[in-house]
């Protein structure tokens, strides 16, 4: 090694040793003929020494010369600190240097290399590697290191079997869009990348494998948005011979285990609500627990008094905001203008003051009587000092609507503490979904999840009302992870594709050997799959998962670090037998 | 779960005990009235029995319909066996069931699923998930898994950050043909998949990381030799501010512990050797260090004598098989045909018995009298009993002949036992190789090696003749895992790109992103990767990396399980602006 320790280690019971340190020149402070150099690592901050006095001419002349981000190797004497530091561990020593030796001259960095930088997004992206040298960047890619290896240390200790499955593997037109690689041997076909690794650990249950797990990169060629990167990390998880009951208890223990192991954070039990629930209180698949405010139904009392507005209204909902009637007027205005913004889409918000005094004041009192108010107040049961906002309109929309106000009153009023951790299962939620644009069902889920045994008469009639066995974990409002109780057998599996309108030759050509296979001995099983990236996030406090990717793309999918995607040569794509059909 | 116990864990503590199992069904024994059925999954086997006396009728029905690998789960009493089966740990005991369900019928599969199949090769491959239900299949991959959590324990242990690095990178058209990906929002542009994460970790080294690790997959389009697969795991190490002894010695330690906690196999010390003394005495740059059997060079006792091949020869050089004189007329007949071989390409073979009673008889008989023979045996130390085996010709083609034939001796000689493990470091490995294709030097590890310092000044005279800072692991004959200590200057850099033959230009558009890294601090750093499928396949004593893939493909780079790669939509080709150049 270059050192005999880290730039984190030295303490008082090492002066008057000798040691060699290797790092990077954080900061140097020259009082002329004294010199003090911080030197950083990965594992901390050491500071170096040289003095006129003690120190040879050429030494401190070759001190001087460094600069930020110099990699250097220094050679010297552990001394005690006059004046400690004790903002830092190696605070009470120093290193008096006796040589130095400059391994790497570096240039002035294009953004500050601290907790703080002055470097623009862009910028940073395209110096990637300096970024992840600021302590802030590295400790979340140490986080992510650490969940990986305490999410192992759990599937494992539960008899799970990590298996790597391919990556080059067969393009599907169900759910997103494929990445696709064109293949030289086998001209004009072209393998694609996962968008999961789906079938094939359905495959190893009916392997008998019992208890598969993965942490997996997978892929999705989709317009990218914020927080989407086209590859991300899943863990992914499969178990045979288990209904719903088991799975969710294995992976609320893989929730527990990462709390504890890696935040020290005890969890309590999970929660659990239906899809139906959580959007009827919550209008929302993935409500964010870390506070109440459920929604209140007030058809009955807010309806038939005049106010044509609500009397229209398919749904008459609101939220009651504890303790927030003191919300000025202009407060509440602002409130009303951001529900109307295109975004959200409300046609306008009704607030009602429960006032400290007991008296409610309202946006509708010249339609609403102090009693009819009361029975507001009663059905959100509400108390003086609290704040009633209502929305009205189509049911499905204002739930979303509200939804989103519910939320932004939870930010406003404090209430989303990063540092609070509310997990919950999401269950039964619907087999199919409409899609607008096609015409047809899709699969909610995918197109293995089962549906409920008791729903299945309704496939033809309502197949819309049709509940699947699949769940969903979520904190804090964000989904970290989403499964089901899987499809098993042939029959089950050409029925769903049936109605999710293949015709038998594509479902044959598509998943023939997954049919093929529940028919030579597929036992029930079911599993989930872990948002890894975002499940960092969470972990970390942040809303990106891009700070918790080492070399995230940027929203056009580009890596602007190293310039991909690029052009290929002509001769690679006639070796692969493609053209492009665009003008270059 | 679907059952109380699986079917490896009963014994005879929990007789009388109620159980439900579930399970494959392996065999059933139909004594009429009395209806064994031997139950299985991952962790044993289980003995059933439906006696007709005892059980309901529909019972024992329902047990004459179950066929091979149907799926069943059955409840009953854990009974003592009256004649016990000491092979399986379950041996003991069998379950008197009370009730049975069929989970899922199974066809009657392609082939036996068990440890000796009548499955071919091919068959197999398209049933894949059938052929992983043999043990002997399985198990394999539960040591890949066991390999996997072992690595990163020690890894992890060893203060390793495990980072994910891209798999959409960027194409360069060094070292071999990368797999590209179109991309649909940046036309005409494309991604590769990583041959390996080079570039990515010694970013990270630049970034301060200090120290990274990645069980990773990786992709090459390589025409597919047997043992080669389109892609493939790594498990892929850098580490800064190290020389080359620390990266031997934590990798060395990385061995020892594979070895000791997945094999029980305490390793002694791994011998180290020269590329140049590797290639001197077994002609070979990975030479299988379980046998001996040393290339002796005979120029100065072979010479001379009047044998016009050997006179004529740049290099007569042989090896001495101990205890071999016994070999047959016919049998070195058949080891001169062998060599002969277009494979190996010699022209022919001379042998020296070395007799019990002293006498030396050889095929030269007539151009070496005895004294002359007796020179060879010194020179090869042989005593009486030993066979010497002799080719000749030029240097390089005859090492590579005689390799051969030393491989072959060894294992016909029972040599190469499969539970015997020898490591070795071979170093100094040359920086640059001629390539007679291209008629240019390439980098023989990859364009980032060091050259050692002390050869810099051959590159313009004699490239072929510098040594690089690279190494290579190699377990009884097979090259493990390679690496090296890398460049961390950009002039160096620079220096070796303009020696392979890259233009200023070239050399900035494909790596200027990591030679601007080097301009920012680079520490000095180095590393390592391991052939992870292959490291297992030693591990587990197999030639062959495919047993150790869950889903492998063909050698024309087919999944015959899935059909891919397989034909796109027409959609799909547009959206990529891609066009096939190939009639369908």
């Amino acid at each position: 090694m270059l050192r005999t320790h880290t730039c984190g280690e030295l303490r008082l019971d090492q002066v008057n040793q000798e040691v060699t340190l290797a790092g990077w020149v954080q900061r140097v402070r020259n009082k002329g003929g004294l010199i003090w150099v911080d030197l950083r690592d990965r594992y901390g901050l050491t500071q170096l020494i040289f003095e006129e006095e003690s120190s040879e001419k050429a030494l401190l002349e070759k001190a001087e010369t460094l600069g930020r981000e110099f990699v250097v190797q220094a050679t010297g004497t552990v001394i005690e600190r006059t004046s400690k530091n004790d903002k830092i561990p190696t605070g009470a020593i120093e290193i008096k240097v006796k040589t130095l030796e400059v391994l790497n001259a570096a240039k002035v960095p294009p953004f500050i290399i601290e907790d703080e930088t002055d470097g623009g997004d862009e910028l940073r992206m395209k110096y990637r590697y300096l970024d992840l040298r600021r302590n802030v960047v590295r400790e979340k890619l140490q986080l992510r290191h650490k969940m990986m290896q305490e999410t192992r240390k759990y599937m494992d200790a539960q008899n799970f079997i990590e298996v790597e499955t391919p990556v080059l593997i067969k393009s599907t037109p169900e759910g997103a869009r494929d990445f696709v690689v064109p293949s030289r041997t086998n001209p004009g076909e072209f393998y694609a990348l996962p968008q999961s690794p789906q079938t094939f650990k359905q495959l190893l249950m009916v392997s008998g494998f019992d208890r598969y797990f993965q942490i997996v990169k997978c892929f999705r060629d989709e317009d990218l948005r914020a927080d989407r990167q086209p590859e991300f990390t899943q863990i992914d998880c499969e178990m045979a011979f288990v209904d719903q009951e088991d799975i969710l208890s294995t992976f609320e223990g893989l929730t527990k285990h990462l709390f504890s192991s890696v935040k020290g954070v005890e969890l309590e039990e999970v929660k659990r609500m239906t899809f139906a629930d959580a959007m009827k209180y919550y209008g929302n698949d993935k409500p964010d627990l870390r506070f109440d405010m459920k929604f209140v139904e007030l058809n009955e009392v807010a309806k038939g008094k005049g106010f044509g507005i609500f009397d229209n209204a398919e749904l008459v909902v609101g939220i009651c905001a504890k303790g927030a009637a003191e919300y000025t007027r202009k407060q509440l205005d602002a409130l009303t203008d951001w529900v109307k913004r295109p975004q959200i889409g409300a046609k306008g918000m009704v607030y009602a003051k429960y006032n400290a005094d007991g008296t409610i004041k309202s946006s509708v009192d010249k339609f609403y009587s102090t009693e009819d108010l009361q029975a507001w107040a009663s059905a959100f049961e509400a108390e003086p000092g609290d704040l009633m906002l209502i929305l009205s309109g189509d049911a499905d929309k204002v739930r979303k609507q509200l939804s989103e106000l519910r939320l932004k009153m939870g930010e406003d009023l404090g209430l989303r503490d990063r540092n609070v951790f509310k997990p919950l299962w999401v269950m039964d939620f619907p087999l199919l979904e409409w899609d607008e644009e096609t015409g047809r069902y899709h699969a909610m889920h995918h197109p293995f999840t089962s549906p409920k045994k008791e729903d299945i008469p309704l496939l033809d009639a309502d197949p819309g009302a049709v509940r699947a066995n699949a769940y969903d974990l979520v904190i804090n409002g964000v989904e970290i992870g989403g499964g089901s109780i899987r499809i098993h057998d042939k029959a089950t599996q050409q029925l769903m594709f049936k109605h999710l309108g293949f015709s038998e030759e594509e479902a044959q050509k598509q998943f023939g050997f997954l049919m093929e296979a529940f028919e030579y001995g597929a036992p029930p099983h079911g599993g989930i799959a872990f948002g890894f990236d975002r499940l960092c996030a969470i972990f970390g406090g942040s809303d990106s998962i891009r700070d918790y990717i080492a070399f995230p793309k940027n929203n056009s999918g580009r890596d602007v670090m190293i310039d991909s995607p690029s052009s290929i040569a002509d001769e690679q794509l006639t070796e692969l037998s493609i053209r492009l059909a665009v003008k270059e």
